[in-house]
């Protein structure tokens, strides 16, 4: 590291967290009732302060090209709402309705390939929240897939 | 209309939409022949020189909310996705890579209802292309989601 | 065009363009207000139901490369996010905040090349809207950025 | 944290960093060498393998909206692009066209503030760069505004 004198570091605040309102067994219980996500085989893994982390094992009908047969695009940007989405549900216990989304492709996933989403909170607002999450591959944590989004939290 | 004296609109170059290499039956083998599509239950409908249209019917599995019983955020994105990729497909005779894309959220999809996603090029360049799509109620032609995204044209 | 026998275009609604509420003088007094775009040298060209225009001279500051002398990305960006807010205005009476925006960049933008941008309305809601822009160059309406936005119309 | 047994935090690879090639006076003369750059009064205030951080004075001609003062959007989209994209020269040695990018507001920038943008990096590709970037209030560090781009890696 290096910088011109008398210009360090930016004053960051210390990041303290938003805590979470929901415990790891009520936050699974809202990913696994959703019909779309109990055909994409979704399960939470895991809920910290910081971090949602939800796993998605591989199904034949995701494949995308036949001869490729890599998980289709629009899973992946499911993947990523969805984990950008609970990321904001663990701190206001409710899930919240996607203004819009951006997903990043960085490479693809392949027939039989378990994913892992982590979503993360980036700032929750009373009327709007943005977060944003990672798919990795499960065997080795290679990025697959990145993106954020933005979402209403005030209730209608 | 209205304007300031001697400004009026820009000098726009008459659109010449870039010819379709393939014709309906070909893309529309390409489209139901790829497995999450098939899953989807997606056809193409329409195919001209500006514009492609693919139909969804809707399944229960596609839901989000078990109670409001929406249609999930990552079936949408897939259509723009794919309907956006399909209008560059046209004009190339093979699908192409998403790079990234990015969807908009403007009405939710109510259970029975089927959707149709028009995709529209907007750049074509031998490097990168970008394209975009509207998905619409099939019954009255309400907006539902809309985006755009950016892809690979270039062979590897 | 071709398509299956009994499924034609969709039925998109015939689109009735939302009514503009403020006349080409009083929008111009907006664009042209703000400090930000007089240094930009903005001008509103053209404003009618469907679209508005805004014209940008180039000027020496807004350079990027130094020796390729391009355009710099977050002039055209400024020109998406306000084409895109100025079409909702148009609607509204009042500029919006801008919650989100992408912008995807076709061509550079050269010295000395005076530049167009076209915002059109996507969606018109009572929380939020959502817009596009292109922007062209003036000379032969050669298309050098685009992209689109969504913005709180709910006021506070 | 909490997590069903045998599933606990997925097997990220630990992030070995990608080397930069350049060093701090190096960048920082690309960073200050772009007139547009000098207009914003920008400087780098430090780098290191993970992140790139430049620092931008205020200055009365950023400003959006004459009676509350803001900064413009389209200045912040500008700081989102220009810190990914010194995120990824920092590892290549030269700056990276800009494919497209997102910017997500958070907070307005008043009168009179002096804000950080962080660039870091997402994914390094032959063909393709994805970036991010955080632009701060310098005072207290609060987030203003955030986002990310896709950058065009290849030679041409």
């Amino acid at each position: 590291m290096s910088g011109k004198p008398g210009e360090g570091k930016s004053g960051t605040k210390p990041k303290r967290p938003t805590p979470n309102v929901v415990g790891f067994d009520a936050l699974r219980a809202m990913v696994i009732g959703c019909p779309y996500h109990a055909w994409l085989g979704l399960d939470l893994v895991r809920l910290d302060e910081a971090e949602v982390e939800i796993r998605m094992p591989w199904r034949a009908e995701m494949v995308s090209d036949p001869t490729v047969r890599y998980t289709h695009g629009g899973i992946l940007a499911a993947l990523v709402d969805l984990a950008a989405d609970y990321a904001i549900a663990a701190k206001l216990g409710r899930g919240v309705p996607t203004i819009d989304m951006r997903v990043d492709f960085h490479k693809t996933a392949l027939e039989g390939e378990a994913l892992r989403a982590i979503g993360k909170l980036i700032k929750l607002g009373r009327t709007l929240a943005v977060a944003e999450a990672s798919v990795l591959r499960e065997s080795d944590g290679d990025l697959i897939a990145s993106g954020r989004g933005v979402y209403l939290t005030k209730a209608e």
